[in-house]
This record gives structure tokens, sequence and C-alpha cells, in this order.
């Protein structure tokens, strides 16, 4: 193998490829990036065994072949090269090492064979179907901080997308839940995504894939079968196994009956949420909410250290209601409010809460109350 | 005590305090802030029994007093609040709590009697100068790098600030060393610093004191005993215990007649070091220089991962030489250079090597070859 390559193309290839990589490694060759032509182009690949991505890049290729070597220190090396420098890649074939050459500097990799590298079985894709980026970041930003972090509840550890019936219509939904607070997200439904099986993304798959939903305008192809998704970009490849285990009935969960509603600036309440926290232990963080008359006081009382009270004036009608919230759950759904006020429908303080962005059914979550 | 001031003034001076303050205490009225009314103004003062510092703040002053409070948790609630804040500090004699409100905020925190908050003891101060907070910093700043984190050689883990003779005149001078590498920095003598004797400022003193040299036009009160120094702008004073023991004679570590000259730019060099590092193990990060006809090339050899190299136009006119040193002593020393050219006096491979700025003599540096 030979090629030239830019310095920022190699680049942003390879670190896509090497944040796959884990950082402990059992198996040598995991730690590798396989670089592979490919006809007027090159493709790195990395895995994990449960994720692969594959990033392809335009090069100047003057000898076709493949190899592999640390992705991490290729892309030490590249992040470290001048900016706009034209870097050469090559294998040596007496000394079994990849030589990466840039104006007067010069590297010489330790390779493992292509044959050892990892290739992940290839999967029947039973639906396809293209989706906006911006849509599909959404989706899963909004989501993914309810993401379980239990090992015993793996079908929580993830983002469960899958096709539902919302009031107007069939919708493309992303759910995460810990079983303490719930996100619930819809999209309209893109063509093709009709009969799709609904799917858990593991919650690393929802980090990496963040990376490739950068560009607004992008197209990303998501194919679908029993094991398996895969998020394509026309450069950009990353195939993931999927959880294998049942999501549970998440909609028991989402109020339908609360009635108590309260609408309040989702930063203003943020902030005020934050301040009252700070006097409570790391332990129990808990933030009572107390509301009548257009008034809500935040209050957190903790015994060894302090107490603290804020007053909000907020729009709020229905009969008096006390009730308490963890304050990190509460900052988390209520920093996911980008553009309208938070509204939040309550029941009584021991049931479940309800919190959307305005009048907007598209994206709902759930909190439990916690006794204060 | 009941008091009102400006958030910002606030924020600034409990900042200060609350860094001194260690994180994990057994003691608990050491994790506490003692904030006192001092005619027009309050003073906030912190401890950990080695380092005190007091910083003064205006405030209307409304009823004299004195408490204490957690530091952090006070830092943290002044953070979070908005800027331009009035906020009011006030002791609650029935609850014996602390109260601060500003706007529709309101804390009460917990306080502990200024009774059994930790006094300093009283020193009498042989020698006191004044210098500019700039000079100050460059003292510090240059040297604090090569301080030990050796335990064990508790008198190398600060910086040794005495007055030495130049080759034109007195000079007030700091210097710090790990056995492995040495920082020797000059100002001009403040007057007032003739016959001071010798002290040792331990590492964290090193950079608690860095806080208060930020502002360029400052002039720092340095006042030194036997057992302690003090630094004092108009508003804060510092007061440390030194480091009890004997700096070792380091005159004798810098050499005196290395006459093989590599001059080279320090940006350029730092670079290229960096990149050639990369491909080496983390334990042995030794680098070669291998110099000869105004062409310097670094190379370093990791046998398991791979070989780099890099070459560097340079001025050296004298015999050809080969050297290897750690590469993070390396870049250390030559990010130390601001303005000028890095100059390397070499004598053999196995010598320790002398760097310093361009021709200038007051910032010198020394670390030891490592055999590659």
């Amino acid at each position: 193998m030979k090629i030239s390559i830019e310095r920022g193309t190699l680049l942003k290839a390879v670190s896509q490829a090497q944040s796959v990589v884990e950082r402990r490694n059992t198996i040598p060759i995991l730690a590798n990036v396989l670089i592979e032509t490919q006809g007027d182009g090159v493709s790195f690949r990395a895995t994990d065994l449960d994720i692969e991505v594959i990033d392809r890049a335009p090069a100047q290729v003057e000898r076709a072949g493949a190899t592999t070597v640390s992705a991490t220190m290729l892309h030490e090396i590249v992040r470290k090269l001048p900016d706009g420098a034209l870097v050469g890649l090559s294998e040596d074939a007496a000394s079994g090492r990849l030589v990466v050459t840039a104006g007067r500097s010069n590297f010489s990799l330790a390779t493992l064979p292509r044959e050892d590298f990892p290739v992940m079985a290839t999967s029947e894709y039973a639906t396809s179907f293209r989706a906006n980026a911006q849509v599909l970041r959404r989706l899963f930003d909004k989501a993914k901080f309810a993401i379980s972090t239990e090992e015993t509840r793996y079908y929580l550890n993830g983002v469960y997308m899958h096709v539902a019936t919302a009031d107007d219509g069939p919708v493309l939904r992303c759910v995460a839940t810990d079983g303490h607070r719930l996100a619930r997200i819809d999209a309209p439904l893109p063509d093709g995504a009709q009969g799709m099986a609904g799917i858990i993304v593991p919650r690393k798959t929802v980090g990496e894939l963040r990376k490739l939903l950068d560009d607004d305008d992008i197209e990303i192809t998501v194919s679908v079968s029993e094991t398996k998704v895969r998020f394509a970009t026309p450069s950009i490849t990353m195939t993931s196994k999927v959880i294998d285990g049942t999501f549970p009935d998440y909609t028991r969960v989402i109020p339908q009956q609360n009635t108590r509603r309260l609408e309040v600036d989702a930063s203003d309440f943020a902030k005020a949420v934050d301040r009252v926290a700070t006097v409570s232990s790391e332990r129990s963080r808990a933030v009572k909410l107390s509301m009548e008359d257009d008034r809500l006081v935040l209050s957190v009382n903790a015994p060894d250290s302090g107490a603290a009270e804020e007053e909000l004036a907020v729009a709020y009608a229905d009969e008096k209601l006390e009730i308490g919230f963890n304050a990190k759950y509460l900052l988390e759904i209520a920093s996911q409010v980008d553009r309208e006020n938070a509204v939040f429908l309550f029941n009584s303080s021991g049931d479940p809460t309800l919190m959307r962005e305005g009048d907007d059914a598209s994206a709902v979550y759930v909190v439990m109350p916690m006794r204060v």
C-alpha cells in the first residue's frame, strides 16, 4: 500500500474511527485501525466488536493494499502534524511497518496483519429509510439523558427506536428511561420506515452516532435488522449490534390524567433549581416545589448544612400543591427545553409528573417525584 | 453581623479564599471561611493550617460581627447568583445560621463559631520588600515546573527564593529542581530585600500565589521570616509557612564549561519533540537529538510500537553530537521560552545540558540526559 492524503481529511477520518476503539483492550488487533485502499480512496475501519465504523476519504493511491496500525497512535501523530501537510502512508514490506511521512517528519509504525482484523458478520436489513441528520439528532439528543446505567437492567441501557402511533398519525419514536425519568421523542415517520421492528440502540452507539450528525444538511441512511442497526452518510458507515432484550411497555408510565398545569420559563427555572440545590448534600438532592396562585417556591432543606428557598413568578391556577423531585433530574429535563416555556402537568405529590415544551406533544418527559 | 455586598466583589473575595481550603478535611472548621466585618468592609479568611488567605472587600456594614460558613458552599451559591445582584449576609442569632439573600433567593447556612477558627501565629518579619506582580510572576512561573513531587525529598517540594550574586550584581533568585532538571530565574534585587534569608516556598503556596499576580500593575509586598512568607496586595494577604529544610547547593549542578552550542526556534523544536515522542511508550519517553552541520535530527525508537524521526534546520557548528532526553522534560523547558530562540549548551552525551532563552542569562535551565 502506498497513498498520499491531505492532513485535514486524514484527521477527520481517523478521528471518527479511533473514537470507537476501547482504550483498554485485551485483544491487540482491536486497538488498531484497518487502512485499506479502495479505488481512488482509502477506508479506515475500527471496531470494538459491538460497533464498527468505516470512514472513506479521497486519497492519491499509488499502490493498493491494506494494513492495520494503532488507532490512537496514528490519530495522535496526524493531530500533531502541521495543518495543510500532505501525508504519505506506505507499507514497508521488509520491516512490516507502516511508514508515515509529512514534510521532514518520518514515522514507522508497528502493524498487525489485516487478515486478523475482525469483520462484522453481514446482516439482512429488513428496513431501510433516509432521515435528515437534524431529525435524528433531535430524537437521540433529547432522549439520551434518561438512558439507564444499571447493568442488570441491560434492556434499558439504550434508546428504544421504533414506529408508534401518535395523536396525528404514525411517528418514528425514541424512548429512554431509567425507571426514575423517561423521555419520549417523536418525529414524522420517514418513508420506508413503516413496519420497522423496534430496536434498542446501545448507549455507546448513541454517543458515536452523534458525531455523524453534526452537519445539518446531511441525509442519513438508517438500516435495521433484528440484530443490527446501520447509520450511513456518504463517507461514513457505522454498524452496531442492538441490545438483545425487550424494552418494557413504557406507555403505562406516561400519565394521561394529570391536570394541574404549571408553566414556567425553562431557563429561569433551571437556574433557580441549581441555586437552591447547592445547599443539599450530595446524596439526597431533593428540591421541593410549592405552588399556588401563579407563585412557585423552590426549597431545599438539608439539616446538616443549611436551607434555601427561591420564588419564581409562574402561571399556575390550580389547587395548591407541594411536590418533591431529585434536583439533578429536574435540571436535566429543564435543560431539554430549547425554545418554549416548560409546561409541567401534575396529579398528586406521589404521582409521576409530565413535562413538555409549551404545547408541543412531540417531546414528552416523565419524572417520578420523591418524598420531601 | 449584617452586611450588603455586590455579587462580583463577593465572588472574587470568596473565590480566592475557598481555593486554599482542602477538599478533604477531617477538621470541620477548616472547611469554613471566616467572615468578619472590618470598619467599612468585610474580610474573608481561609486556611489549611499551612497557608492563610485574607481577602478584604468593600461592603455596606449594618451590624458588625463575625461567623464562619462552608467556603465551597458559599462560593457555589455566589457563583450561581445573577451578575450584578446585591447580596445580603446576616447572622440569625436564634438559629445560629448565616442568611444569604439576593433578589428572591434565600439561603440559610450552618455556621461554626468564629472562636474555633484557627488563627496563624504571628511572626516577626525580618525582611520586607515590594515587587511588581509581573516580576514575581516570572520568577515563580518559570521555576515551578521543576519542583519535585517526591515527598521524601521534602526540601525540593517548593521554590527556593533567595538573594544571590549574578554576573552583574545581586539578584532576587528563584530555583527549583527535582534532580532531573533545574530552573534558575533571576530578577533585579528589590530595595529592602538585601540580607533576606533564603526560603523554600511550598508548591501549593506557589499555586495560590499565582492568583494574586494576575494584575500586571499591582505591587506586592513580600515579607519574610525564618518560618513564614507573606505576600500582600492592597486587598489580599496570603501568609504561608515555608519548608523547614535546607535547599541543596544547586550551583554545583549548573554546568559552566559546556561549549557545544545549538540554537533553535523554541516553538518548532517543541512541536517536533511532541510529534516524535508520540510513538514511544509511556514509560521510557526518550528522544534522541543528533546534531551536525546546522542540522538537528530528533528520533525516537520504541521497538514495540514504532519509530519516528524529524529533521530541523538549526544553528550548530560544533563537533557531531548524539544525546538523549526525557521527552516530557524537553517539552517543559522548551515551553518556558517565550520570546527568543532556545539556546542549548552541551558538553558530552553523559553530562547535564544547559538551556537559556537567547543570550539572556536571567533564566537558565539544566536538564540531565538519559541513555538512548
